[in-house]
């Protein structure tokens, strides 16, 4: 099940080269096996899951991201390489050797990424003999093949591309995202590799990166729950020629990015594991955004809150008690809250108007956007989140038989 | 669906009784109004919700509390009472003030109580009609129809008793709770109602009751949503002429009804919506209580913890998330984690003696027990919690069709 329309257009970005092959770490014929290669001169940005059980190709991506040029991403699903100790290290060490050895480069230029079970030694052996057809398939028109091969419980494959023009030249943005469930990214998400033919230097990177995470994959939540694993990437190769680190090229390319990013939260949880609706909230008028996001994730990540619009129910006290658990302060009596465009709640109190009808009408469909206003000052923020349905329970309670 | 045995026997409690009758706010013939009359000289203490959106009753009962000594609780359950503005206080008045004028007692002496729908008025003319008839039935013999009586989505009643002899005299303490979905309390429970005939000033009372409900009722979470209603009286007649405020008295005494807001807790958790399993998260050796319970919680409260233990799948990955999600600072290198008496991690690696096949056998059973050793200090806390199940999922998005 997933919720809307998806689009599996993309355009290839100059200078970046992918493949996705079967190596047989998953169930058989599946693509679990995918390398980005990024030509030389390439700027790298990532941030990363802040679980304090950091997977072993978190801690080895972050040490190589540091210490060398990026020259190649080499992903696995099917396996997270998480909380095996020490031997995750040595595994992902001997991953990128293999894709170090073959394209000559220091292995300090490539970084691993793994995304599945947790707790279960990585398949070495697998990865390394799939790394020649993996070098074999490299091509730019990749991208869609490579977004497959980094599903694990994902239904559909998330892509995404923008093209924006800087002083006369065309700039692409094109971007894969994966996850579907253990999805409240802290800083980061689950999977994702955007990537630009902009030229930019590495410190206007991170800070281009950070920013479109943080109004993007830091605004998803499925169930609470953060992955070992999360890492989001972004890669600008300069083949454009176009310097995106300053000025009105930074704010078009800025927003560009955002917007890519937005598109890739936006469909993991329009694939969230066995959802029916894709939910986004808004809470407005907020003292600062530390108080909207209290009450946006209390209210997003309830479970009884996410039965009800499973259920299109409008159990409009449900949200009454989701935003009196959050833990800020609220002025109850300056409250006012919208289902779509049914006004449920004025000034803390039941609107005289609303009808269950009315209520009922607006939890019909697909798309659900639920609506407060805080009443006490003007900071903004909005969620996206699924519901909880019976799917959801049937996936994860059958996730490793 | 429930977890375990449970035991309906009581000791009722001299100067205490009450009734449960059916005054038609639920379907047909179901007890849905309960009356406790209390002798004069009777202490109350009380702990609330601390939701923004506390419901009427709790505002109103907070009030009559501090205004004069109880005598009587009206409670009623299938509508809270909650969201419905300042026409819930009026509300909640008429229906104290039906029972204060036939006792012929001011009506500070009575607390309101409702549990059930928020967001609907309450139907205040048949609670009222039902008065005289819960008058009429007043025993000392009423708890176990009482308990029956405040029940919602609860399928089996919550009744403890316990007798502890105090300087060669025997003290009776009697509790009753309901709740089984929206609970994880916040200094509060959702309904619960202790008395004892011990004797007990309300400064000392409201002690005990705190330190009591801080280990029991503070201690489990359903589905981490916290109630608009949550109440947890004590009531001490001093009947027995027992003396419990200072000294060894008040330690034995305090020790009985610790054990009897646990038992309640407990008896909370076995019937929590659609659970399958009784689960215990115990967490050593920590820093401090505050860090023990951030670690708990996050086991606890994790969505994808819950269906793992639903298909009794020893996917201990998911611990090692949701530990690693925890917010609270977590060496883990200094982590053991148990499964029952199986040994998972030692070290923050994985047990090297551990196999799936035991991993499955801790996992089999209805009780189970997951133990977390931080190794950084000598605090402690336990917490508990139920599964999440398909009839989680169904309850709630079926509540109120």
């Amino acid at each position: 099940m997933a919720v809307g329309a998806y689009s599996t257009e993309f355009s290839p970005v100059p200078g970046v080269r992918l493949s996705a092959v079967s190596a047989g770490i998953k169930s058989a014929e599946k693509k679990d096996l995918v390398l980005f290669a990024f030509d030389e001169g390439s700027e790298t940005a990532g941030v990363f899951t802040q679980s304090h059980f950091a997977a072993a190709p978190v801690i080895l991506g972050k040490r190589h991201l540091e210490a060398a040029p990026t020259r190649y991403f080499l992903i696995n699903s099917g396996n997270a390489n998480a909380g095996v100790g020490d031997a995750g290290i040595d595994d992902a060490l001997a991953c990128c050797e293999a894709v170090a050895s073959r394209a000559e480069v220091p292995i300090e230029c490539v970084l691993p990424f793994s995304t599945g079970v947790i707790g279960e030694r990585l398949p070495v052996d697998k990865i390394v003999a799939g790394v020649p057809d993996a070098f074999a398939r490299l091509s730019e028109a990749g991208w869609l093949e490579a977004a497959q091969g980094i599903m694990t419980t994902d239904t559909r494959p998330k892509i995404a591309s923008r093209q924006v023009q800087i002083d006369g030249t065309t700039v692409t943005l094109t971007g894969i995202a994966k996850g579907a469930g253990m999805i409240q990214p802290n800083m980061a998400t689950m999977l994702s590799y955007v990537a630009t033919d902009a030229l930019c230097d590495a410190v206007s990177l991170r800070i281009l990166l950070h920013d479109a995470v943080e109004h993007s994959f830091n605004r998803i939540t499925v169930d609470s729950d953060t992955s070992t694993n999360d890492s989001c990437m972004l890669t600008a190769t300069g083949k454009s020629g176009v310097d995106v680190a300053r000025g009105e090229a930074r704010d078009k390319f800025g927003a560009a990015l955002r917007d890519i990013c937005l598109a890739l939260a936006q469909g993991i949880i329009r694939d969230a594991e066995g959802t029916t609706k894709f939910v986004e909230v808004q809470v407005a008028s907020g003292k600062d955004s530390r108080q909207c996001l209290a009450v946006a994730y209390a209210i997003a990540n309830s479970p009884l809150m996410k039965t009800a619009i499973f259920a299109s129910d409008a159990n409009w006290g449900r949200i009454v008690m989701a935003i009196g658990k959050a833990p800020t302060e609220v002025d109850t009596g300056e409250l006012n809250v919208f289902l779509g465009d049914v006004q449920l709640m004025a000034k803390g109190q039941k609107h005289p108007d609303y009808t269950e009808e009315a209520g009922s009408r607006a939890m019909a469909g697909e798309e659900i956007t639920i609506r407060v206003e805080l009443g006490t000052g003007d900071a903004a923020e909005t969620v996206w989140t699924s519901d909880l349905s019976h799917d959801y329970v049937s996936i994860n309670a059958d996730y490793r038989t």
